[in-house]
């Protein structure tokens, strides 16, 4: 395996650009990964793997993990420690890296019938990491990503998903409305979250059919228009103090009711 | 009001190790409180606050709130916005702080019927804030500390807890397992989160008496004391890849659980 001991390699400082522009992994078509497990993850998730980078200590440390990245990567190289340094997002690195591509996520014309979420405008990274690892959980059948939300291929995505983001089918939506129509055609019911009242309490709502949830940004909720598109509203009723509960919270516990029956 | 104009003051030394030292803070009973919201929050909450800290540009910009602060605490000083960066935890500081006096948390003897949720070794303040958030918006009376669990004071808990910290009654219970023979005299069911598969699956689990909800640490879960003490175990019934269910986001699907029947 070749040695990178430079961090001016320029395959090495594409790499870093990755983990820090969002502009520029869209550009390119690829993302950069961090962690022997996450990297282990992406390859047997069928995620295609560009170039792998180990440490000499990663690939003893980490043997298993590393032989079975590289055996799936177009190329391997080792790379000294202040090299990892660059590409690395941690405190802690373990010194595994792969450069991936994004797979296609295309929004979906034709859904198969199952029990999705949409997310609106999702911005916070760990919030959208998290309902994407509950979701894997709870068995949704996948997320839409819809209007302008957080990149999902930032490392704090990547990490807080604990591999998520591969084995789940996650589609990208930026003109989401225009979608609605095909969806109810289907035979889709669009559930949009709301905190109002005059909803449907989320304990009442008939989930058996093909359902898509939405749930909208932090602090501003769902559009105005996702709202009004959406077959019904549903709510959940709170004893306490409403306000407290965050998006990531309110997302976790709707996919739970949507899914409960089905269990 | 007096301004402090150096870091080396006495006072604002204390502030600051309060910060950084857990044990600082059981030592002296203290803690150190960022940001204006969080602190207005505090001093409506009850909690007493023995010093506030402004800088010039705070009083100005959050001036209701400053006002408020100050006229509840014991004391009141100006500090130059380099004496605030010694204090802060965060990039971009407000430039308000309160040390504060913990209010007493003594282990519950004699509960008040009603639905709480013990956490065992929750070691994550990330989790255990964003816990205490949820269990408000979903109205639980009260959240027990068993164990070895991380310090509900750090600043990261103060902040992910959006202030639930101080409006929940949070208590302390080192010796979990001494108190469970009075709660269950005293006619609670306790309930102990498990994964396992012989357990009551919560969708089908009777919380409609006084009800005590058991989650344990992250990684290794409740300690088989506990289990084997509760009156019974429950589970969460999953479609999806239970390992990638986390602490917080069963403590939130179990609690919603409990109380969705309340609301």
């Amino acid at each position: 395996m070749d040695v990178i001991t430079s961090r001016q390699n320029s395959s090495i400082r594409a790499a870093a650009k990755l983990n820090h522009s969002a502009a520029f992994r869209r550009q390119e078509g690829k993302f950069l990964l961090e962690g022997a497990r996450l990297c282990r993850d992406a390859v047997q998730s069928g995620v295609q793997v560009l170039t792998a980078y180990f440490t000499s200590d990663a690939m003893q440390k980490y043997r298993p993990y590393a032989d079975e990245i590289s055996a799936k990567a177009q190329q391997a190289f080792e790379i000294e420690p202040h090299v990892a340094q660059l590409l690395s997002d941690t405190k802690h690195s373990q010194g595994v890296f792969c450069v991936c591509q994004m797979p296609p996520k295309d929004p979906p014309a034709s859904l198969a019938h199952g029990h999705y979420l949409a997310l609106e405008n999702i911005q916070d990274p760990a919030n959208l990491g998290a309902v994407l690892r509950t979701g894997e959980a709870l068995g949704i059948d996948g997320v839409i990503l819809a209007g302008d939300c957080c990149d999902l291929y930032s490392p704090k995505i990547l990490r807080a998903s604990m591999g998520a983001v591969f084995r789940l089918p996650v589609y990208f939506a930026p003109a989401v409305l225009a979608l609605f129509s095909r969806w109810h055609e289907q035979g889709f019911i669009t559930w949009a979250a709301v905190p109002a009242q005059h909803a449907i309490p989320v304990t009442k709502a008939d989930f058996s059919g093909p359902s898509i949830l939405l749930v909208g940004n932090e602090g501003a909720g769902l559009s105005d228009d996702v709202i009004q598109q959406a077959s019904c509203c549903v709510t959940i009723p709170m004893r306490g103090r409403a306000e407290s509960l965050n998006a990531a919270a309110s997302a976790s516990i709707l996919m739970w009711e949507m899914l409960r029956g089905l269990a």
